[in-house]
């Protein structure tokens, strides 16, 4: 990971080990025919009543640029499970299929594909882990900061999670999956880079420790940050802290700086916000606002929905989605040169077939249940999968950050009501399978159990 | 993320925003004088009795490489909050400051500093962000693999979780992590090639489906790997796919080729296990052995105890920790200036001044407590900081992973029996400050409330 190093999430070699074993064999006995496999959530977790699709367009980056560097090939032909015949036969490999998925900001469920890729068998194998690990992870963050919107309406939510997020890609995916559900920025720089993302951030409290009094390194932000002066209070007492704050606020005004807001980070953040309002609103700042951080998540959030806070900082608890920091998600072959294919281990069945999911809206503009059928069906409904794709070339330019937000929200505000609630919803959102999909799994176990004989 | 894209994670830019925006006040106002900064975990998650410390390396790489790049200079010179003074002010920006820290494998507790930074403090803070990530990831997994490895004495336990790792660098850091706290390796392939593990894979349930047959699939994966021929049986029903392997293993060793194993993925593993253990020996095949995986985590490792499974496949609970996906640790200043300093946060004071641990072993070679003092003091017992970096530079070379694995495989040993179980051990390891530690906390708690007033 020196300076020069390049993107470990970009390599052909960042994938598990049976892909390769698996291309070299598919390779030699010539199973190279077009199969469709499909990303779905076999079930939803206990603590969620919806998911948000995510990662896409990192999906799409991904195909677009897969190719294996000449030094992993060297590597590749080195090791004794392949060798340089095998190497050679992925000199030339490019991702040349086609791929359709809900729209990035989708709200989606349990057992619906959310994104199908058709392709020559190697090229849909090979990136099923780099796929599943961004589906994976973008989803279930947006999923977690939907939450955190619903739960602080009318709040300013930030992203702070950088330090506690597994690695340097899951904090800056951690930002782009929170932004593009609801929240308003992060504080992790190469993201707001990187994405665009609004950037927030203050003061860490070794700042104020670093001064010989809170007052003087309150002055010294002030000064270097007029535009954007946000103080951290509590690192001695947090009242205290509120206190200087308004005996600066004066002489602050006299140099033309107006103080943003006070931050709290710790103690019972409801408490020390209604008293510190108090001393701000007494000591006649009133347009100070109070920002608040520290251990929070989505149900801290709704309890402190009553406390004079303006805006929050929520860190680990976003960024590893704490309660739930996995899916039980699946890539999965669902046809393979022409036929229906379907897996039927115990717990994991799938349904076979290239599918498509059709959304249906209620009178109020809610969404009311979907069906998932066989992509040649036709159905009521609004069909969800949409070509993003053909032939390894996108079929339209990179979504707008913003035009994806702006979509999960719309989204967020179209859930049943029993939905948006942090409880789990007793009665779920409905996901049918049609009545073509049955019949298609009902044929495929008879033809796999006269195939099992063989 | 295109493939000529740099490692996210070298990007001096991958930091929280506040970093820069006190950088900014610290160049300003001259606050430029050494401070010393320390990496500790505030307390033990319930679920675990001890934590390994891991991610010293990649600390090391990332502060010998440390600075900002030309664009990554002029994008910050075109940031209302920064401009072209600060950019400039950080073109010959790198670290030339001092690293002391616990090896890599050690076991640590709560409140003990595995790590310390001292350096100019605009240095000793720009890193924060990037040094807590990767400390506190690499620590959170290697112990998360520790009680994996306890649990499961005598058995190959492998890294299956690149798909549900938090992104890229999570997926590879995991390999790591896992690896030197015990593991004997990964199915990711970049990890084997960057770090030198042993990689582990066989074939998934699509290349099972993708054939007309179970056995003409078994038979093109043995055929293509005679040597390393893991066989996948239960993708339509486990102990017929044992029987199957049973029915071709005669065909194959008249092809020179042994199967090595069979994987189960699905159902009860133990059961299965006794059942395809029964069928394997019945039919001669004794020597195949068993390996299994699917939802495992430490606790389904020690119920499988006594089950005839070789070794397992670890995936979404090991890369996720998914009891305890993160970790109340901070990386706090402790002196700047040549004055011990103190944060006084409710809830989350800390220890003043440079510190050191002194670890004291029982006559039986286990740990028997641990003294947290005053780095110029001398206290009975092992101290556990070594030197690591001087002036920027290495003192030693990297140390190679074996001999971190080594290390964190007799740590384990010597841990008292009591932490070594998965449950919460009522009687914790015992870890005290020196009475000079705590003078020095008194005292400058005195001096800050005196300044208080300022």
């Amino acid at each position: 990971m020196t300076s020069l190093a390049r993107d470990p999430g970009a390599s052909a070699l960042l994938t598990d080990f049976y892909q390769l074993t698996m291309l070299k064999s598919y390779f030699e006995r010539g199973l190279t025919e077009v199969a469709a496999f499909e990303f779905f959530v076999r079930k939803l977790p206990a603590s969620r009543n919806f998911l948000v699709a995510a990662g896409l367009e990192q999906v799409l980056e991904f195909l677009e640029n897969l190719r294996f560097t000449d030094d992993e090939l060297e590597w590749l032909a080195r090791q004794k499970d392949f060798g340089a015949r095998f190497a050679d036969s992925l000199a030339q490999f490019r991702f040349t299929g086609d791929v359709d998925a809900m729209p990035e900001g989708s709200a989606f469920f349990a057992d619906e594909p959310i994104l199908r890729v058709v392709a020559p068998l190697p090229q849909a194998q090979l990136v099923e882990t780099r796929l599943v690990a961004l589906l994976h992870f973008e989803s279930l963050i947006a999923a977690k900061a939907a939450r955190c919107v619903l739960a602080a309406p009318g709040k300013l939510l930030v992203d702070f999670g950088l330090r506690r997020a597994h690695g340097a890609e899951a904090g800056l995916l951690a930002a782009r999956a929170s932004y593009l559900a609801g929240f308003s920025g992060t504080a992790t720089v190469a993201a707001g880079r990187r994405f665009g993302i609004p950037l927030y951030g203050t003061m860490a409290h070794s700042f104020v420790q670093a001064h010989e009094s809170e007052t003087a390194a309150f002055l010294d932000f002030a000064r270097a940050h007029p535009e954007n002066t946000v103080l951290l209070v509590d690192t001695y007492d947090t009242e205290a802290g509120a206190a200087k704050v308004v005996a600066l606020a004066p002489q602050l005004r006299a140099e033309g700086i107006r103080v943003k807001a006070v931050r709290l980070d710790s103690g019972d953040l409801g408490e020390h916000a209604r008293k510190v309002r108090r001393i701000l609103d007494e000591g006649g700042c009133s347009e100070i606002r109070i920002f608040a951080s520290g251990g929070l998540d989505e149900h801290e959030l709704a309890r402190l929905a009553g406390a004079p806070i303006d805006g929050f900082g929520v860190g680990t608890s976003l960024v590893t989605s704490s309660d739930v920091p996995g899916l039980d998600c699946a890539y999965k072959l669902q046809e393979y040169a022409g036929r229906a294919r379907r897996k039927r281990s115990e717990g994991k069945a799938t349904w076979p077939g290239r599918k498509q999911v059709w959304r249906t809206v209620a009178a109020d503009g809610r969404f009311a249940h979907d069906v998932v059928g066989l992509e040649t069906e036709s159905q009521p409904g609004l069909p969800l999968l949409q070509p993003a794709m053909r032939n390894g070339v996108r079929v339209s330019p990179p979504a707008r950050l913003e035009e994806i937000r702006a979509r999960a929200l719309s989204q967020l505000a179209r859930l049943p009501e029993r939905l948006r609630g942090l409880a789990r919803a007793e009665d779920g959102y409905r996901v049918a399978p049609s009545a073509a999909l049955r019949l298609l799994a009902d044929e495929v176990d008879r033809r796999q159990r006269e195939a099992a004989s063989g």
